[in-house]
């Protein structure tokens, strides 16, 4: 349909090219649609295309002219302000503000009509600045810092890129990514051959409860083989297995799960969440160093028989959230293989210990276990998030948690479909997400800059500015440690300030050391130097936990923390 | 410790301006430990800095001197190949390879040695090449599409900061975000005043998850209260509540939920993993245009009491997968009401017709369920992953997930706590996760850029496409539709080669009409031309579904690719 006198003007008003053009559609008054010649497009001999008088800001499309410039002063300002600025020593590590304040200082209100670009600089500008800067050398505060420059430039390329890992068809690089990252992080854990399954999670704590999930699924009750009798076995195995999937939980006896005292709170809640109850997390006793108890583990689980309750789990911690212990794995193990319950590690925190030769040691017989939580966002510095669960066992992820649904997993598909469902391999369907970011692709990335060796050095760094910050406080006037020789990069320790350095023996000593913490904390943030995290744990007064784990802090850095505890608490 | 003679060389070889520091510790050969004089720390008088001769490539901060050139060129490659070049109809959507051939393409092994950032660059160029450009307009595969341009930039910016949003005093930016967007979102949905709670999932099938656990939570089994006995009746409530969450399910009746036949695969799958049970999902019929048939709701929840079990949620779906079926919410209330049954909407998909005031009656009574999960990242074209479970009840997320961490939410905070622990408002505690990306950012960056106006129009074009899209094909020779007339941006169709345009009547119509879209796919996949995804669906053969949430196609492109479905099929 050639083009009308009035669109032909219109055309001419708005098309840049219009020798290319064959013919053309009115759309709406301002919008005309053309089809144009093509020569870039090997495919098609001609294509249709919109042009548009006015520009329309609220299309979910990028315009070059619209855009461009934009994103680029937008990528400048956070290259500039978050990414150095925002991770140099000089600068402070947040701008403390109340709730109240911030809000008076932010416009943080929706909008019936849009902003400009430049009041979405201002906006950007002002989420960097208000912003707590967990790059930041000082920010020692939580099981994850540092802003690594590879990781981001990863997180970047995803976010361009914005792919939903379904299936080989939609995400052809990042499937291929994880099944390369997994199966090397399962050699590095050391089941045999790298062999087993494995999972990006959205965080550590659905990682332990897809963990949860799978032991439950297996759980076997009273079935005990013995080798001639094992096919057998086996059949009436897999029809209790299917009745337990599709059943529910409350045709089954009273699972039982075993994890320390100390053990991170997702056990407790995924457990709850699973429908397993909290009451049913029977918690074991740790040692003065934080480490699961193995006798008392016996003595849980044999009561839990005699009350006529099914333990089906036990989850060791390799590095506790506060204190940094590791749970004793291979001696669980023992315990775990004589009653038959599955072996999970939570690896969590200190997963990434595995990658150095001089520390994997904490996690000896990490290799025995059925399944392994390890986030390298936490000790290896993967921006967030990057967890996964890691199993010995091909094949039982996506036995537990599939459902075939028929618009992802098409079985005509073109190409050979193991890649994205057949096999245990490339198995899109053993998510209990259906839409999935690529976290693969930032700790890929970041493995590929620095090499497995690069890794390790940066483990083995972490840990020895660990050990140098505990070594230095020790003796330190001022300084106690709670535990004298912590395992893990946390260091936990009281700042005693001189006021309570001789009011050991009064009554009120732990009351008022209590409040030693908050007041220090209060101060910390309001000047903004660093951030360190505070707790009480069973009969302790609050203490300060500080966490290591970004390769950039050195020794002078341990000696200025140590510094800026004096400068904050000394005349408390 | 002034510098001895060795140090002072050392000293003097590697920190730039000598002047400034005032002693130095030597830390290991080529490391040394300066105190320097600050000027622009108003608040330490002097600190440490450890200068180095070698910068190590392993370390996890950025560093000016060795990332600022790396990251400015990455970001460069990334807006030009990813951002405009990805989103250019002129390009192919994807280039087409094999597993196998891709494995062969691009170095996906991870080694001992790091990589040069020459090899880097070229990595990334390869992960941009080979990924499949979810943001091009002929990209019409999946529930998401489009890259956002403010929605990039707020990943970007997320992605610079590395937040994790536990807490206030983390994240205080964020968490504000998070409270305003959530109350916006409730407005919107239609629970009074905005009030109730919120948060932000890794996805939809998880937001589901949250909506069984908490009518899991709030089910009062066996108590049906008369008005005047409510009260004592509320106490005992409690404390079956208060078992509930830590006795697990063992001892409980046989919870039953009911959703149709054609919801997300989700519902299913998190009844299997919270311990409900496949089995207690009953499947309602739904209607020849997806819709569940309330009729049959209400026969299936007899069934099920007569049968013992105990009827607690059914959860209603606003735009189905497949064919974008809304559910009548209304009348489902209704039933809910009679029943005494959670209400729970399934808007992952369509949430955002909500934002238009000529599409959202199709959610007519969605202000009367009791949870809602809507998925940003679907309609509204918010990057991955953006997705939320809105609720009516306040205080609930928490009471059913809350473990009350100390190490986070410690209660001698100097600021008022509120904003993280005490209230529904702020309330870190009601997740199942613990560490947690910061999905609000981008969304709430691009409302700030859009307008809810600049939503209204995106909105309203999409629809329109589709309209258009449907309007044009429904009498077209070789093009059938599902459904007439359909509700959402979905659009099912078969296209009919030439072949089989006069072969209705014969017996093996349908098997080789079956075959027709599977062989179209693998023509637009090799040739990258776009993506579209087809399925089966009951007794129907393969059709396929176009989806369309990006703003940025217009009629022309309806056109552009109804033609493209004929040129690939024709001779088929």
């Amino acid at each position: 349909m050639p083009a009308t006198g009035e669109q032909d003007d219109l055309v001419q008003d708005i098309i840049e090219e219009p020798a290319t053009y064959s013919d053309a559609v009115l759309s709406s008054d301002d919008e005309v649609c053309v089809r144009y010649s093509s020569q870039s497009d090997t495919n098609n001999s001609s294509f249709y295309q919109t042009a548009t008088k006015k520009l329309a800001s609220f299309e979910s499309l990028p315009n070059r002219e619209h855009h461009e410039d934009f994103i680029k002063k937008c990528a400048e300002i956070l290259i500039r302000e978050a990414v150095f600025e925002g991770t140099n020593r000089k600068n402070r590590v947040l701008q403390w503000n109340s709730p109240e304040e911030l809000q008076k200082l932010m416009d943080f209100t929706l909008r019936t009509s849009p902003s400009s670009h430049d009041e979405l600089l201002d906006l950007l500008r002002n989420t960097v600045n208000y912003s707590v800067k967990t790059g930041h050398p000082y920010f020692v505060n939580q099981l994850f810092s540092s802003l690594d420059p590879y990781g981001l430039v990863g997180q970047w390329a995803t976010d361009a890129l914005n792919p939903s890992v379904y299936t080989y068809e939609v995400s052809p690089v990042f499937t291929l990514m994880e099944e390369v990252v997994l199966r090397e992080m399962r050699t590095i854990v050391g089941f045999e051959g790298g062999r087993g399954d494995g999972i990006f999670c959205p965080g550590g704590s659905i990682a332990n409860g897809y963990a949860i999930s799978c032991a439950r699924h297996k759980f076997q009750p009273e079935i005990k083989a013995t080798a001639s009798v094992t096919n057998l076995l086996k059949n009436i195995a897999n029809i209790i297995l299917l009745l337990l999937q599709t059943k529910g939980l409350h045709s089954l006896p009273r699972l039982v799960l075993f994890t320390s005292e100390d053990a991170h709170y997702s056990i407790k809640k995924l457990s709850s969440f699973l429908g397993i109850g909290t009451d049913n997390v029977y918690l074991i006793r740790t040692d003065d160093r934080g480490r699961m108890d193995p006798s008392h583990l016996i003595q849980e689980i044999e009561r839990a028989l005699a009350e006529g309750g099914a333990p089906f789990m036990v989850s060791a911690t390799a590095g506790t959230t506060v204190i940094g212990a590791f749970d004793p794995i291979d001696q669980i193990a023992d315990i775990c293989e004589k009653y038959n319950l599955w072996l999970h590690v939570d690896a969590a925190w200190g997963g990434g210990a595995l990658m150095s030769s001089k520390h994997r040691s904490l996690l000896k017989g990490i290799e025995r276990a059925d399944s392994v939580t390890w986030n390298p966002h936490k000790l290896l510095t993967a921006p967030q998030q990057c967890s996964t669960l890691l199993l010995r066992h091909e094949g039982l992820l996506s036995e537990t948690h599939s459902t075939h649904a028929a618009y992802l997993f098409q079985k005509d598909k073109f190409y050979d479909t193991k890649f994205d469902t057949g096999t245990k391999k490339f198995n899109g369907d053993k998510h209990i997400q259906c839409g999935r970011r690529a976290d693969v692709l930032k700790f890929w990335f970041m493995w590929k800059a620095k090499g497995t060796l690069g890794f390790e050095k940066h483990i083995n760094k972490v840990f020895d500015n660990a050990k140098f910050f505990a070594d230095s406080i020790r003796n330190r006037v001022g300084f106690e440690m709670l535990i004298d020789q912590p395992e893990c990069t946390n260091v936990c320790f009281w700042y005693i300030p001189e006021s309570l350095r001789n009011a050991k023996q009064d009554s009120d000593y732990k009351e008022r050391l209590h409040k030693v913490a908050p007041k220090i904390k209060e101060r910390m943030m309001k000047e903004g130097s660093m951030m360190v995290t505070y707790q009480a744990q069973k009969s302790h007064p609050n203490f300060f936990r500080i966490v290591f784990q970004s390769s950039g802090l050195d020794r002078a850095d341990m000696l200025h923390l140590i510094e800026e505890f004096e400068r904050l608490g000394r005349d408390l």
